[in-house]
């Protein structure tokens, strides 16, 4: 049974006999049908019945559901009504508009808005640059999919995108002082989506590209950094590897190996893939091999798609070939962004001393984590349930917060490296270990070193 | 001079002698000097001098400096610096996003974010109706705009547009509770801007186009509302319409004429008149002579651009022709959303007895509301320092706020219509008089008025 997390936790409000033992009894039949609870409130209270609502984790809907009948057969209780708190929270949306100015009388409406309004606009339309200092633009970053690639769900559409992009923008607000608004795009064809998205650019100062396919984000990404004045960002791609590059560096620094020295096998050649090759690249490692489905990415092999046949140019030197069990043998480091279980853990003896392996499919890694260990040095994921996860919170919002306070036109690659950098610096010498080498996403440092590392000062 | 207002607000620091009566002296300069002081705080004191700020309300730029020039020359002062209210309220921008939902630890995130928000993605994906229920979507208005043809200022671009949209944001949260967000477009183009609000479109529960010139604003509109299942609205038509009518049933409860009754002079073909002359046909009006700069429009004419020929075909049943002053001879009522000063005090004269004079061009009005007052028996007009102001934030707010309570895909004439309604009634019979035919935008009972009559019950 896979781990209980809050992100399924339900409310069962009970009416049950006024007998003593009888909320006890509940909690005990919850603990073994394998669920926690976290909370139990007696709502009502007669000599008739108890009205109790008990909150409780599990680990998916199925043992939800277990949950809920083992707790109905309790003798002397009733289950009147289950909520699920991830639902409950999502009543309405998660983010809201707020005004920052007082509209409380009439003179506050005429600065805000006509006829005071006006003047502010002749200002911008005389000098366009003070739209960054007079509007929101300076603070803000469009969160833009189509929805076609969206968490590991798949092509799902923008309707379906929403939740998502909400929490992105809710977490820039929590975590960088940014607004961010979701745009959540009715096209999925690359030169309706670069249009659209250069025709919204006005009113931002950074547009920040969510869970769109590849190769599609490819062509998307490079063709608004070329036409936009406003820095361009793919999240699935860059913050990815942002924080991948950040954790390696930490977990060599465990193992004593340096990142010129290591050979890297990354599973995977989509977009997290392809952008996390690109960035150890240019930190310095020498020996990366690409593996898809069909094996080991080489420049040997003409038969491969366009976007492939860049990769793997600039990675597996020594032409390797074959599948990934093959290609792992003496591999220093793995890193999995593809699918669930490709990785089988007895293969992690094949590699190099001292193994790391990251393991970053959502929601089901490439390799269970707690069977990694057995034969790894260093392990991370992207759950939120193993130590060392892996997960973009600590790369976006410090890097747009950097990006709009520099009031950057464009995002570098020299900005990305120092970015990893600085999340990595974060953990401390005293601090690093094979359990500890990336920082919690609450970690008040992170956004901060980030941000400073971006604008370059 | 115009009349001051807080649009016009300005903030001098004082480095001044330690001078009893020196303080008296700068209120008694700034009085003399036309300003209106409205605070005067002193913010140091020692033996050497007093360091004062003085804010007050100068009526324009060249008003303001000679304020500061008025100041500057009273004897033991000197103007340090001076700052403009207005400018200094956009700094940073009127809006922001908030998190409706915390984000205090890890259990928060994985319901917030991943991997909680997977779930309520998925169940978008099964019944994509709920995006109305478990986002923002339900409660989010798009203010769209090509920066064509701001408030008065002309084709300023979508930059310059900004400060307007996001004023406007702020109302809709100010007033009706709404989750507005600014989209102002890189392109003039009717087919670019109708399909990037197509595309952005199912993030947004409404769409308020804002700004737009006309004819363009039509036909974006026509095909908007063709091709969306959410409810498009351009506000500079629709609302003001609903306004006006609302205001025009007063003013004819004051006089005591009927809407089927009286002759309605509309000088402006543009976007606003047309809608104004849609909703008073609408709502029963029979005579309506649409005059442009080229004179009254006819149905005899075929002269004329498509958009006239059909408002001609729609009004002019006694095919009058000539300028203004010709055709307002004997009428009851004019409505001016056209340009200032083309109405002449003395031409009311030559209208019916007890006319009703609704002056809107902004910040100019068509006639000075005090010249028209000697002439007319009601006098209404856009500007925030006369009574009977024609604003549409009496209806904006209230109308989205109906309609999305409503879950509306489309917004028809009858919503209008009772939208009118809705706002003359708010206005008593014991509290209608000719300077108060219409609620101010504060009254609490409007928007509320509004969204009910939009609702239909």
């Amino acid at each position: 049974m896979a781990a209980t997390t809050s992100s399924y936790s339900i409310t069962m409000r009970l009416y049950t006999a006024p007998d003593h033992g009888v909320v006890g009894a509940v909690a005990t039949a919850i603990a073994q049908a394998g669920g926690i609870v976290t909370a139990i409130d007696v709502a009502e209270s007669s000599h008739e019945r108890l009205v109790v609502d008990v909150t409780c984790s599990a680990s998916d809907a199925d043992h939800a559901k277990l949950l809920e009948a083992a707790v109905d057969a309790v003798a002397g209780v009733e289950v009147h009504k289950t909520s699920d708190r991830t639902f409950l929270l999502h009543l309405g949306g998660k983010i809201e508009v707020a005004s920052k100015v007082p509209l409380k009388n009439r003179d506050d409406l005429s600065m805000a808005y006509t006829p005071g309004v006006g003047r502010v606009s002749m200002a911008i339309a005389e000098h366009p640059d003070d739209v960054w200092r007079l509007t929101v633009k300076g603070n803000s970053v469009a969160v833009v999919t189509d929805g076609s690639a969206v968490l590991g769900l798949g092509n799902i559409g923008p309707g379906a995108a929403m939740p998502v992009m909400e929490g992105k923008a809710a977490l820039f607000k929590r975590f960088a002082d940014i607004d961010a608004w979701p745009i959540c795009l009715a096209s999925q064809d690359t030169d309706e989506i670069v249009r659209a998205v250069e025709m919204i650019a006005p009113g931002f100062g950074g547009i920040n590209l969510e869970d769109i396919a590849a190769p599609r984000c490819f062509e998307i990404e490079a063709r608004l950094r070329a036409s936009l004045d406003i820095p361009v960002f793919h999240d699935d791609q860059h913050g990815t590897a942002i924080v991948v590059l950040a954790a390696l560096t930490n977990a060599l620094r465990v193992v004593r190996k340096q990142l010129a020295d290591v050979r890297v096998v990354v599973s995977g050649g989509g977009a997290a893939g392809t952008a996390i090759v690109t960035l150890l690249l240019a930190a310095g490692v020498t020996d990366v091999v690409v593996v898809d489905r069909a094996g080991a990415l080489s420049a040997d092999d003409d038969t491969l798609a366009p976007a492939h046949r860049e990769l793997a140019a600039a990675t597996n030197p020594r032409r390797v070939t074959g599948d990934l069990h093959t290609v792992l043998a003496g591999a220093d480091v793995f890193i999995g962004v593809s699918a669930p279980g490709v990785l089988k853990p007895e293969w992690i003896k094949d590699m190099a001393d001292d193994a790391v392996v990251f393991a970053l499919a959502n929601p089901d890694p490439e390799v269970d984590p707690a069977e990694a260990e057995k034969y790894a040095a260093v392990v991370a994921s992207g759950r939120s349930d193993y130590p060392n996860q892996i997960n973009n919170v600590l790369a976006f919002p410090g890097v747009f917060r950097g990006l709009l306070d520099a009031r950057a036109s464009e995002i570098t690659v020299d900005m990305l490296l120092r970015a990893a950098e600085a999340i990595a610096l974060v953990v401390k010498d005293e601090e690093l270990n094979p359990n500890f080498i990336i920082p919690t996403v609450f970690h008040p440092d992170v956004p901060k070193a980030v941000a400073a590392a971006i604008r370059g000062h």
